[in-house]
């Protein structure tokens, strides 16, 4: 069964097409720069790698050319089209609502549209995806997946800020947290590694990469994440300062900052790049601290000491755990910031191996050494994945269905 | 040698009267509702209790009551206020000029004026109580202890937050920290029961009281703390949200608030009230969620789960330690809340006694099971004797530094 997985953003889309239930990659695209005069277009199969440059205007033109590059007869991956038989679709926000995927039907979009609200940069553009899908291709099932929906058993204890209630049950103002796709991927990995059943795993998830975010993970669910109502809390990020005094914005509004100034600073020029002023890239950071940037090691510190912190935090709600897990671009890469993180950490039961750490580069791997109580891992996150898998399972439950109601037509009349 | 300890809030007026250096309370009184039309005054002395209502127009008329009070011919301390040897001053802001208490000329006065731009509700009445004490007593030494102080020791690693770095340089936004008086006093406390010089002291002290801040202390020093540039962030508190998610302010302006209905809000309507809305006391929300109010339980279960991820945090900041203080009104007394956070944290090294626990409600103890790796104190705070201990410390040593003086009285002349 081939599953067209989509990831629309403002003024891109990626994809990736699975065979499934192999789990197979058969094309893997990405357009960029929609809008502008000069778009990108780039898409990877078997048949090798294909460039296009040209105008796309819309989200319509840029699904048409997603069509055009998957069925491209030297470069593609399909005859037609119509092989595709499911579509899952990244979104960023499912609100209190969606607890996992979901067949997208009209009454669901209007849901989405509400929480747009809650993700205004990111939702639109996600149902933009979803209603562009359904012209291209109307006759197959199109699944949700949420980047909130693994943390909806986080409690409320956890939840809940020590804001007034009235804004939880007027505005919804609560956690929600965010690439819970990734935290759920590595998770279900981290169960396989460890060899448990993934209802008796607790872990930590840090997912460190664009963006940043952590998860305490007990028996297999999520009890809490540092992100919140938005994607601006919790870790430093290359851009986005996560957790700051909120009360500093009332101070700079007294200044003469006006909030729209401020809510462009802490999301696009802080974080890394706001302490260091000369980038928002970890390997730049490090090669100019090398060099004797110390405002770029200063960045590289106070990013490695917010992660510290929270790992510190989730250990004592969770009261120990089997394994950290790192994943992400800087997590299953940059050595140098996991060994940051993981100094003088021992009293805590996490001892990292100098020589594992070093090694496991890129790739799957246990970095701690032998004799710490808490494992070390290092695991690829694949949230594509992970979307063409449920996809795959809620397009067989329709298809079952589909059989069902072919032997029992009474129920169609109904 | 006595000295008068003054803590000036807006409308009120505290003071303590020691004598130096038994540390000897000869009088404890408070002025309150200054400016109103019946202000209120008590005093407590060997002499019995005082109790005054009349006008008090200003601190001026207030500070003339305190020395009314204080030579009272029945319930007073003193025959005359020239017996008072010096006058310490509780300041709550002393950015990062002042790392400890200091003896306060003019030069200084005007650096504290440049500091209420910082903390606008407190210095401006802490430094009207200076001016007040200078006109009362203009020949003795007056001394500033800062609530910041103590804190100046925390490394840019932890008090530089992930924004744009010239925030910090234009408008010294950064991580100052406050119940920095409080924190040092139990920290002090803590050495001495400990058994440890204090340099070598690693402890994570919990001030619970009306405001709640935390402190890690390592080799005696505060290294990070939960307040930040205001006493917003950080724990849960009666009224104040403590940490949460800064974009909900952007949010909630989109959604019509304006910047002075959040202001107040997240300090005056939120924490243990915002959540309850029942009340921002915590023996009363005991009482209601014993009496089954749910959201009574919950601001309770969402203070202590904040705490509890403080200690976790501040045990990553300093791998592991000596002992766990709690302070302040709730630290010091609310056994259920001490219960509460430190449920399920054996892994991490901490284990509650129930019978200690239950047995210190207002004195000093210890109350961690004797095999707990972490030992958990409970120490009451005295910021007023930490203030006096100060006060003396530098009017002794400026009495020394006359009496050279004198010796020398070329000195003089230059």
């Amino acid at each position: 069964m081939k599953i067209l997985v989509l990831n629309c953003g403002s003024s891109s889309i990626k994809y990736q097409l699975f065979d499934m239930p192999a789990a197979v990659v058969l094309a893997k695209g990405l357009i960029e720069r929609i809008g502008e005069s000069t778009s990108a277009a780039t898409q990877t199969t078997d048949g090798g790698e294909l460039k296009l440059e040209r105008g796309i205007g819309s989200h319509t033109e840029g699904m048409e050319l997603v069509s055009e590059m998957l069925t491209h007869p030297d470069q593609g991956a399909l005859q037609s089209m119509d092989e595709i038989a499911a579509c899952g679709h990244r979104v960023v926000h499912g609100g209190e609502r969606f607890t996992g995927s979901v067949l997208i039907d009209a009454s669901l979009e209007s849901v989405l549209e509400e929480y747009s609200d809650l993700a205004p940069l990111h939702n639109p553009p996600n149902l933009t995806g979803i209603h562009e899908a359904k012209k291209l291709l109307p006759e197959i099932p199109q699944v949700g997946c949420f980047d909130t929906a693994f943390h909806q058993t986080i409690p409320q204890v956890a939840y809940l800020y020590a804001l007034p209630y009235s804004l939880y049950e007027k505005h919804k103002v609560r956690r929600y947290g965010f690439h819970g796709t990734s935290h759920k991927y590595v998770t279900l990995r981290a169960a396989e590694l460890l060899g448990k059943p993934v209802e008796s795993v607790n872990i930590i998830t840090c997912h460190l990469g664009n963006g940043c975010s952590m998860t305490a993970v007990k028996n297999g669910k999520s009890v809490d994440t540092s992100m919140g109502l938005t994607p601006l809390e919790g870790l430093v990020m290359g851009t986005r300062t996560g957790d700051f005094d909120p009360a500093i914005l009332f101070y700079l509004v007294r200044k003469g900052y006006s909030m729209d100034d401020l809510d462009r600073m802490v999301n696009k020029q802080s974080g890394l790049i706001g302490i260091s002023g000369v980038s928002n890239d970890l390997r730049d950071l490090q090669e100019k601290a090398t060099g004797g940037n110390l405002r770029a090691q200063l960045a590289l510190d106070i990013f490695a000491y917010r992660v510290k912190k929270y790992i510190g935090s989730y250990l004592a709600v969770l009261n120990g755990c089997n394994a950290v897990v790192f994943t992400g671009g800087i997590g299953e890469n940059a050595l140098i910031m996991r060994r940051r993180i993981l100094s003088d950490m021992d009293s805590l039961g996490l001892r990292l191996d100098e020589g594992r750490n070093a090694a496991t580069i890129g790739v799957e791997g246990e970095i701690q050494q032998s004799d710490s109580p808490i494992k070390i891992l290092v695991i690829a996150t694949n949230e594509e994945l992970l979307i063409a898998l449920e996809t795959h399972s809620i397009a067989r439950e329709l298809e079952a269905l589909k059989d069902t109601i072919k032997d029992e037509p009474e129920i169609l009349v109904r």
